[in-house]
């Protein structure tokens, strides 16, 4: 790029209407003249190429996405993570933000993917390491979206549970189980107290436990278990599959009893979700399978709150994320992030309710209460409910008298001593 | 994980019937004990309670992804890249291989990307470093994908061309130019020898710009490029949208005239894909946005040899990716990798057409087709044709004057003595 071309790809916040752009910001390792390198960056997610040859005309005023905010952040010896083949030179690590013009895409997930993460962010000379950190969106591009259809609200209106967290619990051994004895699993974990009990994200529709007859079964079971408790209870089926059968799955789930459904969003794509959430007659939930695979690094690939925010977009009522505590390998902060970013306003879209898990039980319940500082979120144990010594009615049970124990503001080993379903889970 | 439970997860390759397993190669960095690491690993991806509480089972037999093979590759004094929150302690870096049950998911492509490199994968205890390095099907696996509907034979026998590189061409400016000079810029480029006239990945169907203005102005000019030339031309149109769009797309984009499709694999997904593969009546064309995200660094993420092996399966024709050189930031050995991915047998799937680009033109063929060492390629520059200094006719020209300059065995700068457009470029 030549040096008069660089200050085409930099603008100042309050010359452009801010309504026609997204604001991205990057966590870059730059290599090289800064301003070039920055310039090269947002050319290579816009406008590569802003004019033909031997015609007097510039796309970048409109088309191209433009610097609105830079700064170093530090000074490195070498790239945080060695690159091969990439420019060699003193790092300049900066934080940027970014306008791109939404004009260039549209409100469509794929699109939005290729231009804020596609070649352009990964392939610009001399930013070798880059990480998407967030994308906030102007109201008039959220307007575009659904969102959830039924959100935390939604939720807790079919279970009749207010003013206290979800419980949910996915039902263990999580593949191998026949049908039969998979519901009666989770028609006791419902005796017990869960409000849902669920698929693991790994089992979804085969030979040994056909969707069609897991979801009869679990269906019965739960209407068996709502006649006996006389609460609300969901079965959450795991209905994950190839993108060209989700809207049968759907159909056989729902039809047979399932009232909410389970969707790795990112194994099937988020725009599927998208497509699914206009024709679902019953909550979606999302699940995270892959999303560590780019996000678990501080200084590369893409935050995981962007991948939260996309998720509600598309449609997620809830959204199972990595939680608290070093199980999850996850930085408390970025744990905090992804529950803010169900729950924070988003032009007009419901919230989703977030479901920060891992290795839960009743002992860790008051740890994550006291971190996401209200009960608008789930909790989500599976060996802890089902891997329970006196069985998984016991284990749900623990669940709800930890709860309790919460409630009345009481120590949980007190409260233990006159509960044995919660006394049991906290020796083991 | 007791002790006397780590062996579970242990196998010999010739005690298993590998027809009923998938074989993954990982990288690992475990911090502890290096068996229980490797047994946690592949329960986590399994089955991570393989029996019911106070029940005398075990679904590892079947259910259990299996160690097959391992060793260390390097003793670490720390992680080779930080991890918030990870367990401390000496690194043990390993090199593993994990037999894997298929009939733990079916031929699913959203669940087996859950099963490999999901929740399981990334959030295993002392194992926070992981790249998922290759996975290998048994043939009986394989046949349950349909694969490329036209591969390399398709293309080549749609444009009559053969025993050559096919040659690609990305019609700049990539964004912003209105659909009248686009397709003027595209019908040029045919003129000088273009096969395929292509939209950029990031431009798809906008107000601007739609796909159906674009699709029927592209689709006139091809008709009158490939009578004017007598050569059979390709309009290459990307019809990368919300999954619930592609149908329609694809049959407004056919309708008018294109004859191949771009799809942006990862943005959409791999499962989308797939479920257009069974509707389409032309070629798909895969795109690489998204995939740096997690491919780029060496010990962490996923190898794009695996996305590869998958975007193959899910049916797409030619895939373009990531070339040589140092621009693409991508070691040599990955970019052959990924070219032979698409070439080698693999069950009864049809050759995918790798087109390995990036920042090419005239001056970069002749290494391009060295390094892939057939002509079974496709050569895709951008600003390497449309910001050829006598415009985007000559521009072609100078590549199939560099092509023909290969094919006579002389040096480029003797041929292009004679050849005004390909000395400009080369000149450039």
């Amino acid at each position: 790029m030549k040096v008069e071309d660089i200050q085409g790809f930099f603008a100042k916040r309050d010359q452009l209407d801010m309504a026609d752009y997204l604001e991205l910001d990057y966590y870059l390792e730059c290599v090289g003249d800064i301003e070039a390198c920055l310039a090269h960056f947002c050319s290579e997610q816009s406008t590569a190429q802003w004019s033909r040859v031997g015609v007097d005309e510039d796309f970048r005023h409109v088309y191209g996405a433009k610097v609105i905010d830079w700064k170093v952040v530090e000074e490195l010896p070498e790239l945080s993570y060695p690159v091969e083949q990439a420019a060699e030179g003193k790092v300049h690590a900066c934080r940027v933000t970014i306008a791109h013009p939404h004009g260039n895409f549209g409100p469509k997930i794929p699109n939005l993917l290729t231009a804020v993460c596609g070649e352009g962010t990964y392939f610009t000379p001399g930013v070798p390491l880059v990480k998407l950190l967030d994308i906030s969106f102007p109201d008039s591009y959220l307007a575009e979206f659904e969102g959830p259809k039924f959100g935390i609200e939604g939720i807790r209106e079919m279970l009749g549970a207010y003013d206290r967290p979800i419980f949910f619990g996915v039902v263990k051994p999580n593949i191998g189980l026949q049908p039969e004895l998979f519901a009666e699993i989770a028609y006791q974990s419902w005796l017990g107290g869960l409000d849902i009990a669920k698929d693991d994200e790994m089992l979804a529709d085969v030979e040994w436990s056909t969707l069609k007859k897991r979801s009869e079964l679990l269906g019965r079971a739960r209407v068996r278990a709502e006649e006996l408790t006389g609460d609300k209870k969901i079965y959450l089926a795991n209905i994950t599959d190839e993108v060209g059968n989700l809207i049968e799955q759907h159909d056989v789930a729902v039809t047979n009893g399932a009232n909410a459904l389970l969707v790795n969003a990112m194994p099937v794509g988020l725009s599927a979700v998208r497509m699914l959430r206009r024709h679902t007659k019953v909550p979606l939930i999302g699940h995270f399978p892959f999303i560590a695979s780019f996000s678990r690094l501080e200084k590369y690939g893409i935050h995981s709150r962007v991948i939260t925010k996309l998720q509600r977009l598309a449609g997620f009522d809830a959204i199972i994320m990595p939680g608290f505590g070093n199980r999850m390998m996850t930085p408390e902060q970025e744990v905090l992030e992804n529950i803010e970013e169900c729950l924070n306003d988003m032009g007009d879209l419901k919230r989703s309710l977030p479901v920060p898990g891992g290795s839960d039980s009743a002992a860790t319940l008051e740890n994550v209460y006291r971190k996401v500082g209200s009960v608008d979120f789930g909790f989500v144990p599976g060996r802890g409910i089902f891997g329970h010594p006196m069985g998984p009615k016991a284990g749900a049970s623990s669940i709800r008298q930890a709860w309790k124990a919460i409630e009345k503001g009481l120590p949980l080993d007190t409260y233990a001593e006159a509960h044995p379903e919660l006394k049991a889970m906290l020796e083991k």
